[in-house]
């Protein structure tokens, strides 16, 4: 896993997703071409209203304002659900960075809505090891930001009686490992350069990682697990450009008797700057960290989100604000819950009544409170809870 | 592994020779040019001479008769060693068929004997993954055929207390594979085309391999045997035609902090047909297996070995056996102990006073002592031995 809910850059005309670069055309990611083009499919008001009623609970915020917009086969996922059929989740990260910002919890917060609602199993894949093949660490720092990560998402509140978090570097092996090779056997050189776009001078473990990502798709990876329980099937809540994974692994599923993986697929979450920029490690002030203060958190919203308000007070009273470009509004949209709020909030400032300094103390406030609230459960986080999720252990609850 | 000691195939004049395929030029392999090629160097009488002074015992008889003929660095290995530095072995095989052939004994014959000349622990891969992704079997096909062959390897008289045997499937993981992702990290998609003739029709598992051949070189992959030694020393004996691997594992191993294995590198192993045709697993008469009958054997040499003997017995007599075709005298250079024996055969054979049938006699009689012996050792081997062989442990006496 790697660019998940990250924001875009625009470097040319043409847009470019996939889970290594996501960059966007003129005007921002066109979410609708790139269902069509991934052949994915698009996930409507029906298909909201189907989760809410199974799973007896309003639809999260992220499937009611379309955040999680596209899926592959969650029909069939609800279909055999409705008939008793349990399921497992899988998600992940690529542990490159230290603090997460906001854009990296949104998989998580969506993931762990759905293990409580649906009352399933969760594995969350930690690939150390695609970042040491992508980025310049050393193993023992990626294994070291794979377990200071683990506390971050262990900080969303999955449940211990319910969830495997695991590191590829300390996981691989044993029936994860001759999965990967089977799903090798099935890929051509020639289709992940199609895929992935890998070229002749890219080394062989970029070529040789799409299976690691590929396997936790199927249960037999986890027989502490899912022993026995070979044709259980998997949901994958995931950004878009990880769909490329998936797609791969769907087309390889059948030939080696395994369940093809559903998929739940979110949008991206945009930098501080706006939809074209990029979240970057090396510019703190293009994402909100989960690790920033109050105070950090007050300055960037206010210094750095890019508004949709327009250069005169006069002139925002007439025109009103551009909700189309403005990131506080978007990011209210991701994170205010209240949908009345939003609503108002939306309408009032694209008619001029609301100026963008109002806006921006709302998201401050939404955001200090998420954040500060992830900062306390993250202190309450020890080695030893580390140890447990991340034990290879059997979990006899897991469908409780 | 693949085609340790195996015979060749007249498909061009080019000679080809890589692990999965071993093609002569007319007139059969010209190893010369193979080490120019590879850029290995000749074992020449001198350093014969040094393995003996420094064993204090006689050379083994492919030393001897130069079967094993040349090596990397296998000079170096012997400085250290006269200093009173220890280093380890490492070879293996590809489990691809239930019994052995005498060309598969090879490497193991001569690396028991290095065991116990040296007095040096061993690590032996059953590469079980590359059978799996080159042939089309099962994985638990591979897994059981690796079993099977454990049972054959260890029957050569190997030393628990030095001997580790691993199968891929069952042992890659933790260390190993951290070892396979800093080696895949190093090789271009270019690199592995350029020393193994991949192309982009063949599956990334095929890409993804390589590393797993090399990082046994490494004794960091194996931290219940050489935790805190990561910079041991290790020998390998191979057929020529795994030199690929293991020119790209040395080319890798300073860039990533580790030493470079040393080799030592034999001819191939005719088939009964003679050099330039191919023992196989298809043509049962091709190759004496190390499960054939005393009768079988027989047969065999008698039936199928290639003559290098005159179409008449007035000719024969007059001109003398060709030896340099002569399949009887190659496999007599590879298994007759007895040095001055030997001479002799080839001295009567070649002026015509010994016949083609009096050669093949000898013949059948030494290859049935040696496969009856293996035989009777093999049924002693119990699942049990296989388990302990196989059992990730430390080695505490393994240098001693």
């Amino acid at each position: 896993m790697a660019a998940e809910a990250e924001a875009v850059t625009e470097v040319e005309e043409e847009q470019v997703v996939n889970p290594w670069e996501v960059s966007a055309g003129k005007g921002g990611i066109d979410y609708d071409k790139l269902v069509d083009q991934f052949g994915c499919q698009r996930l409507d008001d029906a298909l909201v209203a189907r989760v809410a009623r199974l799973t007896a609970r309003p639809p999260h915020r992220f499937l009611r304002r379309g955040l999680f917009f596209a899926h592959r086969d969650l029909n069939e996922i609800l279909d055999l659900y409705e008939k008793g059929e349990k399921f497992y989740l899988y998600t992940g990260r690529g542990p490159s960075s230290e603090a997460l910002h906001l854009g990296h919890l949104i998989p998580f917060m969506f993931t762990k809505y759905l293990q409580d609602a649906f009352k399933v199993p969760l594995v969350i894949q930690l690939t150390d090891d695609e970042k040491f093949l992508w980025k310049n660490l050393t193993v023992e720092e990626t294994k070291r930001l794979a377990r200071e990560n683990a506390k971050d998402i262990i900080a969303c509140g999955f449940d211990v009686e319910r969830t495997f978090i695991f590191s590829d570097f300390n996981y691989v092996g044993g029936a994860f490992y001759e999965n990967m090779v089977k799903v090798a056997r099935c890929v051509t050189y020639n289709k992940v350069v199609g895929i992935f776009g890998f070229t002749p001078e890219d080394h062989i473990g970029k070529v040789s990682f799409p299976p690691v990502q590929a396997v936790p798709s199927f249960p037999s990876s986890f027989p502490h697990l899912f022993s026995g329980n070979d044709q259980l099937r998997c949901l994958i809540p995931c950004a878009i450009d990880q769909d490329p994974y998936f797609r791969m692994t769907r087309d390889v599923a059948p030939r080696i008797g395994y369940q093809k993986p559903s998929l739940i697929e979110s949008r991206f979450f945009p930098a501080l700057q706006g939809e074209n920029t990029k979240m970057s490690a090396s510019d703190p002030n293009s994402a909100i960290y989960v690790t920033d203060s109050a105070k950090e958190i007050k300055t960037k919203v206010n210094k750095y989100a890019f508004s949709g308000g327009r250069d005169s007070i006069e002139l925002h009273r007439k025109l009103g604000a551009n909700l189309d470009v403005d990131v506080p509004i978007k990011y209210l949209n991701f994170f205010l819950e209240d949908d009345n709020e939003l609503e108002h909030i939306k309408k009032e400032y694209k008619e001029g009544r609301m100026l963008t300094g109002e806006v921006k103390q709302r998201l401050v406030a939404v955001l200090s409170e998420l954040v500060a609230r992830h900062q306390r459960a993250r202190a309450q986080v020890t080695e030893e809870m580390v140890d447990v999720f991340m034990a290879a252990r059997p979990l006899p609850n897991m469908f409780g």
